[in-house]
Formats: structure tokens, C-alpha cells, sequence
């Protein structure tokens, strides 16, 4: 690459720092990428990292010593991330949501990239300082979540399937209750997908009683794995404590109530903002 | 916001505009933003336009007038288009991939957010100057990719089951035949998940005779709404002309062999470089 003027730089490292999250960047592959010394690449990285660390956007970390470096990390401050729940709720509650049953419509939410990929980092931020190996979740929904999410980790996705696929080779299966109907279902992962040991992080749209989570879970086992986090968009409050198989996960919005009837939703930030 | 340097607007912008690709920024927007002037907005802007241009991430375009103001369209070059699918095409050609049926295991790499987006862009890339409203794909596999491509475009995703799900409301369902198998399938799409008339993107993961895709585009006729582009990950090259359903579509790698007895697969790149 031919010298760039330290404006041009900045805006080429910015650049490719931002598409290059949890990934370590030693200096000499900038101080080679653009012929420049290292000295004037610690002075531009500086000015990026107060940059995004003052617009609350991430952290850039900086990594001394032989193996010398940066690593881009992106986060959500409590205070954005609170709006983006606080949206979200209001979104959710929007009566004609309402489906028979008393579920919930989200698609058209769930539908939108930008906003997946914005949860993605809310997840990312909360998970962000754990050693994870792998996201995982279970087909359908929670897939743009859960690629969101690995994208913002810099971390591969395993996808857990409702059925055998020939597509996926020998796989592992289990059964599973859900807990909204107490119904006996089936999950499956391929033998190939992940490795002994993973340390995982479940991600998904929803959750109720968390029978589907749990089945995850189960399935970990099998493969000698263990959870690092849960963490759920939205999760139903409507579940008597001694119903709920699962304590210990985040959720970003909590459904509160849903009257078919009146026709009233009520959903507010989640267990994220707790704290 | 306070006041910032040259150097530090530079790195905010860049940060500012590779996040909403496909949307009009105002100049007014930076410069109230910024507390800066127009003049030198248009100074700085024009530096991030040389640098994105000549790196080949895409293109700033300007526009005039009183709508004035920028629009960042990521692209990628055919020459790393083509580098991304041949690197594809040699992991695709790995021997231990050949499942029972002569199926092949594409699991692995469906599991990189990374690899998935720069499909995507891609995608985006070949689609960006088409008129779409938004991107559809059939649940399971080309969910990823369709999230990637509908980020890169700024376009919603709508997803369309294989069976009708009690989350999603009122639906319509049609028949396909699956081109592999000529085994008949059933797929469904939620009311309210796409408007009449719309332009739709169909992307997916995988495509032999195109029965999949057919069944998508049978699908829109029930909402009056027409394809704007087909484009697929990996398409089978082992088809006879007279069996394949259809022939305007985009791939980025081509299966043309898969034999399990030597157990030898040819990948190559797909029709998108034949140009």
C-alpha cells in the first residue's frame, strides 16, 4: 500500500479496526500496511481510541511487550443499551401484537438487521470479558441474534436443529420439554459442529419457562461442554417461580403481562438493567 | 458533542458512516453534530471518500442539492469477490465433507459471522443498484446470508417457514417440489410479514434444481409481490439443463463433483465471475 497522509490513515484504520472485533492486531502489520513508523501508528491509535471510548462505542485495548498490539472492543454503554431496551419495549407492546394464544408477534422486529446487530452487541458487551468458544442457538429465530452476536465476539455459531438433517452427518440428539406447552420435543447438533470441552454461550428471541434453554443445555453434556452465559431478547415474566428451569441468564426486555382480552401488553427493560 | 479536531471527526465519521450503509446522511447532520462548518465537512468527507474508493470497500457516493449529503454503499472488488470464493471453493473441496447421499457438510463455515458477511457484501455488491424493498429466505441455512446481505443494504429480512408457526399469525402456505428429492414440501409465509408489491432478494445457502427457490417465487405471487435478483452461496453444477427450474440467479461457488466412492469434490467459483 502506498503512504497515506496521517488523515487518510486514520479513516483506513478505523476502518479495519471496526471490521475486526476481539481480534489482537499487532502494531507492525499497521506499521507495515502503510510504511509508516511505529511511533506515528501509536500516536493514530491513540487518537481512535479516545475516540471510541469517549462516544461510548468500545474499547481499544492495547496490548504491550513482544506480542505488542490492539484489540477492538466493541460495547454498549448502560445508558444506550437502556434506550435500545427501552425501544424495544415500547415496540412490543403495540396491541395488535397480539396472536391466538396470547403469543406474540416479533417477526417484523427480529426481521431487522440493524437492530439484531445492535442487541448483538448489547450481548457482546455483557458476555464480552468471558472465555467463550462458541454461540449457540436453536432454530429459528434467535439465529440473526445469535450471528449478531459472534460477529460482535469475533465467535463461530452452532446451530442446534428441531430435526435430523441429512445435511448435518451424525449428530447427537435429545428430547426436550418446552415449557409453554409442556410438550415433548426433539433437538439434534451434528457430532461435527462442535468441539469436546466448548465453553458456550445460548442465545435466543425468547423465553418462557425455559424448557428450550434447558434442552440446550442437556445437550452440552453430550459433548462434554459447559455454559458460559444465557442470554435471551425478550423473556416472559409470566411464569411462577417454581415453574422457571433456569435462573441464571440476561434478558434485555421481560413481558410482563399479555390480556388477549383488553387487548393490553406490558413489557419494560429486562433483567439486564437490574443490576 | 464537544468540539473535535480534524483527526478525531475523521475516525467519529468513518465510524459514523460504515455503520449506516445504504442511508442519506444530510451534511447537516455532521455539521451539527460536530459543531463544525459545511466547508470543512465536505473537506473531510472527501478524504473518507478517497480512502473507502481506493481500498475497494465501497463507494461515498455525494449527493446534491438541498437533500445534500452522503451515502455510503459498501462494495466488494471483483478481484477480492473472487479471492473470497476461490478460498471457498477450497474449503468446500475438503474430502471429509461428503455426507451419506453424497450431501455435503457446510455447517462449519455457515458458522462464521465473519465468512457470512463478507458474502453478504458481496451480495450487496452485485444487487446495490436494484430496486429492493426486501430480502427473503426459507428457514434453516440461508438465514445468516440473508441477515448479512439485508445488513449491507439496509433492507428488512423476511423469513419463510417450513411449516406454519403459531408465533407468526395468519399465514399463506404453498406446495414445492424439492429438487433433489421430488419429494413435495410445504412452506409459509406470515401475513404480515411483507407488504403487496413488494421487490424481494431472494438468497439462500445451497440450490440444485432451484425447487426451493421456485417455491419462494410461487410464494410471492401470493403476495403480488415480483423478484428483484436470486443469488445463492453454493450452487450443484451436476444438473441437467432440462431438470433445472431456473436460470436467473447469482452464485459465488459452483459444485460441479461430488464422488463418495474416490471421495473427490470439485468446487469452483460460481456464475457471478463468469462475466
Amino acid at each position: 500500500m502506498k503512504k497515506l497522509k496521517r488523515s487518510a490513515r486514520l479513516v483506513e484504520m478505523t476502518q479495519y479496526l471496526l471490521s475486526r472485533p476481539h481480534t489482537v492486531i499487532p502494531l507492525t502489520t499497521f506499521a507495515e500496511r502503510y510504511g509508516a513508523a511505529k511511533s506515528s501508528i501509536s500516536e493514530d491509535l491513540a487518537i481512535i481510541k479516545e475516540v471510541f471510548e469517549e462516544g461510548g462505542s468500545g474499547e481499544l485495548h492495547t496490548l504491550a511487550g513482544a506480542a505488542g498490539g490492539v484489540k477492538w472492543i466493541p460495547k454498549v454503554s448502560r445508558e444506550l443499551a437502556l434506550a435500545f431496551a427501552e425501544r424495544l419495549s415500547t415496540q412490543l407492546a403495540q396491541p395488535d401484537r397480539i396472536l391466538p394464544g396470547e403469543y406474540l408477534y416479533m417477526s417484523d422486529l427480529l426481521g431487522q438487521p440493524a437492530l439484531m446487530n445492535e442487541a448483538g452487541k448489547i450481548f457482546a458487551t455483557a458476555f464480552g470479558n468471558m472465555d467463550i468458544d462458541v454461540v449457540m442457538t436453536v432454530e429459528t429465530k434467535g439465529i440473526p441474534l445469535a450471528y449478531a452476536t459472534g460477529a460482535q465476539l469475533n465467535l463461530p455459531v452452532v446451530l442446534v436443529r428441531r430435526d435430523h438433517q441429512a445435511t448435518e452427518g451424525s449428530a447427537v440428539s435429545i428430547n426436550y420439554v418446552s415449557g409453554s406447552h409442556k410438550s415433548l420435543h426433539t433437538m439434534s447438533l451434528s457430532r461435527r459442529a462442535m468441539r469436546e470441552h466448548s465453553r458456550v454461550l445460548i442465545v435466543d428471541d425468547f423465553m418462557k419457562a425455559g424448557g428450550t434453554v434447558q434442552g440446550m443445555i442437556d445437550l452440552l453434556a453430550e459433548f462434554n461442554a459447559t455454559v458460559a452465559g444465557v442470554g435471551v431478547l425478550v423473556e416472559s415474566g409470566s411464569v411462577d417461580s417454581e415453574e422457571r428451569l433456569l435462573t441464571d441468564y440476561i434478558s434485555l426486555a421481560k413481558l410482563t403481562a399479555v390480556d388477549a382480552k383488553s387487548r393490553h401488553i406490558s413489557v419494560k427493560p429486562g433483567n439486564y438493567f437490574d443490576l
